[in-house]
């Protein structure tokens, strides 16, 4: 993109003339000999013309470090960092992190940057800043905090410019944009509770603070309902393609009463819907499924996909916003990005 | 990540010698008298100690520019290039690219390699160059040649390393990597005819080198099969999220009868079978509809996607192991990646 081509510094002729004064100071002898000297005249001796024509490298050298340092500070490359699990070492093909990466692309080029994108080890979240720390970005986007949430305080202690997708946790240091996770879980089950479904099942890892707080929305909206908490009804999963067909044979397993599923992502909700649908469970007949994320194809999905819409364009352009506040030196408080709820067929009562 | 940063320069004794013996010839001076007038001794004169500090300043800035050529060799940083419409300004949320994007993130990651994502005018190819002009990546991957392959010829000719990812086309100085899109046409249309259809619309547009091969292929099928090549048949849409709905009102408009619809991409094929459903027209019993790319969500469509499989995992490290090659100045001829049909429910035959 041109906004990243930054303009030569020019060897105007003033620069010239400085330049010259410059080598005659360092080589102790005159401008002139200098500019004869450059001229490759004869009259000055072979020995200075060498040494002057070397300093004048060298000095071209120094004009070019200026021009380095003026591309650095109009370095306009942001990192995004898309942390993997090292046990599972998925592949990066969950629709919602993708939607993420296209939308954060789309933003930082409407704001004329580019994106430089690189996966860590999640276990080893700090190693999201080198490129930061070699000068390569101004700063950094970290879609999904997982479970390291010490070393993001670090990062924020020593001033690294990060924004984080993630849920608001307690003492915390830096900077998250993210959804209403708990408002989105209540939403999702209070949806389900009012369509007259009560054994919700509940998909998810609720060790991933987004998760987490989705799972407390679920309780929350059970409990105002006066409904008590299942643990049989909560099944942890990965967010991983396989995962929605796993949870739902895991349930049947263990042979528990279910009329509903809220699953903490859309592709867990319709690998889950598949699956149902594979072993004679119709949605939404028997089974109401409620997904969460809003990706693209939850509306042309049959049934068309009840779920928690998160506002996956409004978050690229709010993770770039707060990022460019912070590398500005100025205060970028944590934000919240409301949830909705997208009322569709999968969850229609019968 | 670690491989990205480089080992500073150390600065070692011998390099400390090296760098007086040339201050030493710089200024005229023997290198005791630079040794003297670095550690301030009186016994060297004022104007040739100031004069010896700046030369020393001045080459310190030499000796960094080494280091950074040693990083610019180090660079371990590959640019990715997705161009947009400028018509359109569609937003970056087509599925196909995204796990393009997605496989070429993980194909990069376990080489070692970060990945600078920006977007270009598709009018404007050769601006897809600037990255690697600017000495900010050591190569380019295109995704998506669009209609300029004139601009593509003109940046492979000054030796930019460049792998589109793309169609194979008559007088090509760049390397593709891509599909074997006539015969991914051809597959697909085959497979139609021989669960009975006959009359069967084409979805996309043919002015797209991919999607031009593919129609290449559809007709190949039909005169295969004796049957004559209807345009009415053909419509042509872009790849957007409307698309598919766009394509059916407009066969429906043309009062033209179709039994089957080949649409270019998955994205088309859902959209079109979820408006075809709204028209109260089944699938597939009375429209039988095969998509092409085969994204992850294809499966679990209802009806699960009958759809041309092209290789996108293998796609992301072929187009990273050909890069290479050109980057190493090794010729990396272009890759046609063979492509396979995938028969599900949404193309039974009735």
């Amino acid at each position: 993109m041109s906004a990243n081509t930054p303009p030569e510094v020019p060897n105007t002729p003033s620069q010239q003339r400085l330049q010259m004064a410059d080598i005659a100071r360092l080589a102790g002898v005159s401008t002139s000999t200098v500019s004869r000297a450059l001229a490759g005249s004869k009259l000055v001796n072979e020995e200075t013309r060498t040494r002057i024509m070397e300093l004048a490298r060298s000095l071209k050298y120094t004009i070019n470090i200026g021009a380095q340092n003026l591309r650095l500070k109009q370095n306009r490359t942001i990192g995004v960092v898309i942390p993997y699990d090292s046990a599972t070492r998925q592949h990066l093909s969950d629709p919602f992190f993708l939607s993420m990466l296209g939308s954060l692309a789309d933003a930082l080029t409407e704001q004329g940057f580019d994106m430089l994108v690189s996966r860590v080890d999640a276990e080893e979240l700090d190693a999201a800043a080198a490129p930061f720390d070699t000068g390569r970005v101004i700063g950094i986007v970290l879609i999904g905090q997982w479970r390291h949430h010490d070393q993001l305080n670090q990062l924020a202690a020593r001033h690294v410019p990060i924004v984080v997708w993630g849920a608001q946790l307690p003492q915390q240091l830096y900077c998250t944009v993210g959804g209403d996770n708990v408002s989105g879980g209540d939403l999702a089950v209070s949806h389900l509770l009012q369509q007259g479904r009560q054994r919700i099942a509940f998909f998810g890892d609720i060790n991933l603070p987004e998760v987490g707080q989705r799972y407390e929305g679920y309780c929350q909206a059970l409990q105002r309902a006066g409904l008590a908490i299942d643990p049989a009804l909560q099944v942890s999963v990965a967010f991983l393609p396989d995962s929605g067909r796993q949870a739902v044979q895991e349930l049947l397993r263990r042979n528990v009463r279910f009329d509903a599923i809220f699953a903490g992502s859309d592709l867990l909700a319709m690998t889950a819907i598949n699956t149902l649908r594979t072993q004679g469970l119709e949605v939404p007949r028997q089974i109401a499924v409620v997904g969460y994320d809003d990706i693209e194809l939850s509306t042309y999905f049959h049934p068309p996909l009840s779920t928690i819409r998160q506002p996956i364009r409004a978050a690229g352009r709010a993770l770039v916003a707060s990022l460019l506040e912070l590398i500005e030196g100025r205060p970028a408080p944590s934000l919240q990005l409301p949830t909705q709820l997208m009322v569709r067929e999968s969850s229609a009562s019968v």
